[in-house]
C-alpha cells in the first residue's frame, strides 16, 4: 500500500492554508524559581525555531487558560477545527509543526490520529469546529 | 455608578457580531445507562431553547474531545477568542447564552470576568485567541 506522505502535501498547500500554532508563554511547573525560564517560553522559541521554512505560523501567546494541565499550545487553519493540546515538554516544537503541517494538509479540516505525533494524542485537551460548522445526521 | 447592560448591549450587535455556542452532544457521565438520554443532549436542548430570539446560534457537535471533563460546551464570534467550558450541568443553558451575549457584546474579543456566569468561571477549560491574534509588547 502507498501512502501518501502528509507533511509533503502540507507544504504545496501552506501559502493557502497555512497552520497557525499558539504556545502559551506563560505556562510553568508547580513550585518552580522565578528566575527559571518559564517552560512555555522555551517550547514557544524552540517552536518558532522548529517552524522556519514550514510556512507554519507560530504565535506566542500569554495565557491560554489551560493552566492546570500546561504546558500548552493550540492550532489551527482557516476553516479547520482548532485542537488545544496540555502536558506538553520543551521537546515538544518538532511534534507541533508536524501536527500543524498535518493539519494543513487535511482536506476535511480535521487533525488525524494516524500519522499524529504522539504528544498531541496524549495531550488532546479539546477541539472546537470551525465557526461555520453544522453536524450532519443529527 | 452606572453600568452598561452588556446583554443589552449584546442584542443590537448580534446581527453583525452573532456568537456561536457549540454543544457537545455525546458527553455523558461514567457508568450512566445507555437507555438515559445523555446529558450533553439534554444540555444541547436546553441551550437551543434559551437561545431563541436572542440571535445566539447553537450548533449540537458530536465531540469536543473534552470527554473526561465533560458535559462540554465551546462559543465564539468571529474574530473573537473561543473559549471552551466543562463540567456543565443540564440546568446550565441559560449561563451559555448569556456568556455568548456577553462575548458578543466585548468589544475586545474578550469574554470579561465580570458579570460572567458562574458556570463559565468555574468550567473555563482554555481559550484561544482569533486566527489573526499577535501578542503585544513580547
Amino acid at each position: 500500500m502507498s501512502l501518501i506522505d502528509p507533511i509533503r502535501v502540507a507544504e504545496t498547500t501552506a501559502s493557502s492554508d497555512a497552520a497557525t500554532v499558539y504556545v502559551c508563554i506563560t505556562c510553568q511547573r508547580a513550585g518552580m524559581p522565578e528566575n527559571e525560564p518559564r517552560p512555555g517560553a522555551v517550547l514557544a522559541d524552540a517552536t518558532m525555531k522548529a517552524a522556519e521554512g514550514t510556512g507554519v505560523r507560530v504565535r506566542p501567546v500569554r495565557c491560554l487558560a489551560n493552566c492546570s494541565r500546561g504546558p500548552s499550545a493550540a492550532m489551527r487553519c482557516n476553516g479547520s477545527w482548532t485542537y488545544i493540546f496540555g502536558g506538553l515538554g520543551t521537546d515538544c516544537a518538532a511534534a507541533l509543526i508536524d501536527g500543524a503541517r498535518l493539519l494543513a494538509a487535511a482536506a476535511d479540516g480535521l487533525l488525524p490520529w494516524r500519522g499524529r505525533p504522539e504528544p498531541l494524542k496524549r495531550g488532546l485537551i479539546a477541539r472546537i469546529p470551525p465557526l461555520d460548522f453544522e453536524e450532519d445526521c443529527l
